[in-house]
């Protein structure tokens, strides 16, 4: 199946199923509503998968990697060689993203996705882990022009797709996005600016950490991207504006998004990079917010005006400012326990309380 | 070990190993401080145990239940006799709190502290799950009078501090509080207001889901139990205020909390109930704080208040307004993962990654 066939395939959440989730939940034994967006996330996973009583099964974490142009702007505190070298550090297990994935019982698949060194034969136990999708070795510089070409980003929306499929066909249900690549920021501030309309200031953040001098570069870049494709953001093409801002990792994310979405798959969005992602997959067809959970609001302090001006409402918030997936498989127990809570408990009539 | 004993023994955490933990959370494989909340969560746990690597073991639930003589006052949306008629759903499985504990691997225990029924024998399968340690059949009305004697408060608190005491002697690390108790959001609301200075209006809520008049009827209910207790707030005597505006149920966590603090055990509070019985610990006792977790941010709306005067900072902020301990069994996975953070991650140096 192509990229657009996949696409195509995305429908609206089951409306039935919604109603249904919603009744159960009033009739179970505590005051309505008052679990909260426990509450809201049963119902929208439910209507998802078109089961009131579906279950998470085999959640996955992919971690998409890549490189980016933009970094020779000086936008980053970590220089280039930290992307190859943590992804290393996942093969080997060491990063924080092992650590949690295996909390919550997640599989991580970590996608190379354009990453600017060669990355095999990794040293490290879990070579496996590591799936080769490498499309250029970083994009190019987004303060200059388009980070990637028309087929460039093709290709990596098609990589994620397919990947996401992939797990799909393992039996998952839900899948956790994530995302590794210095400088990578950037380029999702640039997304939102130009997706919806957020000034590149208020876009912006410290990332992994820039001092002041290093704010006001990436203020520079962002502005400088959003100029020097001008023309590709005013067509409104969802995909050449992701082409031109974006990055290798962001579209794989993106493609993963769409791909399990067009299977009725639940995906947990990560924070400021997934975040991106899932702006220009609702770009490219809004029912896929139907299948999309905002894990958590980021310390980077343009995701809160990005959120909101999405209509999402993170899970947590918690001043993460990691990415690799890290708040996304945070989140998952909560949707479990959601689920949980809608598969477990007993009803009024069941339990013989009184319903107030 | 009686009461006064056990309050003595709290001692501070242990800020040596505060600053070994920051140390060694700043040396992984991450941008310094880039998981937040959840680096606070892995230091104040290591401070509270002693030990940088420090893991939770065998957690548990104590849910305390108790009746209110305060319902007279027309201040709940659910008659009084859904107390017991919970107890039971909690007995046999089918509530909340049973499918969250399940969830996160904590045992739970539910402690008829005085509710205004006689329990036992339970029809249900897991009798053994309820303990009784029934002081009375609900308390006093707060709004005439004092809610409970001297010698009432201190069984309960006696009460709940030996459980706590049991469970750590069994090996638990870290316990989870609950509550369960008709109109139980009005006295503690009026704790708030006693402890914290918060006005009646500011430190109540819709509790279950009372109406515009039933609001108007606890902010009254308030008001006049501080009218009612006003000698006794003046005396600045933490038991007595706690006698006089608590309940069964609030006491036993409050006991609860000295008892876990008293062996450097962590505690995670629950919401609105679990607070207020928490800044009772804290008055008693201000090094309590130093081992417990506040899990989230209630949607009882006197909560923000009360959580902003005692400078806590709730780790979920999702809407829930249910109690039974649900809130603070969510934020288990959370600490969980800190720990798994502080215990699974690679350093800099370990890894080969370069560190900015």
């Amino acid at each position: 199946m192509n990229l657009n066939e996949i696409i195509a395939k995305i429908k609206p959440a089951d409306a039935d199923v919604a109603r249904l989730a919603r009744e159960r939940l009033d009739s179970l034994t505590k005051p309505q509503g008052s679990l909260g967006a426990l509450e809201d996330c049963a119902a929208k996973f439910a209507a998802a998968r078109g089961d009131v009583f579906a279950r998470i099964v085999k959640p996955v974490v992919l971690t998409f990697a890549g490189d980016h142009g933009v970094a020779e702007e000086g936008v980053s505190a970590f220089p280039q060689e930290v992307t190859p070298q943590m992804v290393a550090n996942f093969a080997n297990g060491g990063a924080a993203i092992n650590a949690l994935a295996k909390l919550a019982g997640a599989e991580l698949k970590v996608i190379d996705m354009g990453v600017a060194a060669d990355l095999a034969p990794f040293p490290g136990r879990k070579t496996d882990r590591v799936i080769d999708r490498k499309i250029a070795f970083g994009t190019a510089n987004i303060a200059k022009g388009p980070a990637m070409s028309r087929e460039q980003v093709t290709e990596a929306l098609s990589a994620g797709a397919e990947i996401a499929l992939e797990a799909v066909g393992n039996g998952s249900t839900i899948i956790c996005t994530g995302d590794m690549g210095i400088a990578n920021t950037t380029p999702s501030a640039a997304l939102y600016s130009a997706f919806l309309g957020i000034e590149p200031k208020e876009a912006i953040g410290r990332g992994t950490g820039v001092d002041d001098e290093g704010l006001v570069r990436k203020e520079k870049a962002v502005a400088a991207a959003l100029n020097a494709n001008r023309s590709t953001i005013d067509s409104g093409d969802p995909l050449a504006i992701l082409a031109a801002l974006g990055g290798f990792e962001i579209a794989g994310i993106c493609g993963a998004i769409l791909g399990a979405a067009s299977e009725r798959v639940a995906v947990v969005i990560d924070g400021f990079i997934s975040g991106a992602a899932a702006v220009a997959a609702f770009k490219i067809k809004p029912e896929t917010m139907d299948y999309c959970f905002f894990s958590h609001l980021s310390a980077e302090a343009g995701h809160k005006a990005a959120m909101k001006a999405l209509g999402a409402k993170p899970l947590l918030d918690l001043g993460l400012r990691l990415g690799e997936g890290t708040g996304a498989v945070l989140a998952l127990n909560l949707i479990e326990a959601a689920l949980a809570v809608m598969n477990e408990m007993a009803t009024f009539a069941e339990a013989e309380v009184a319903s107030g």
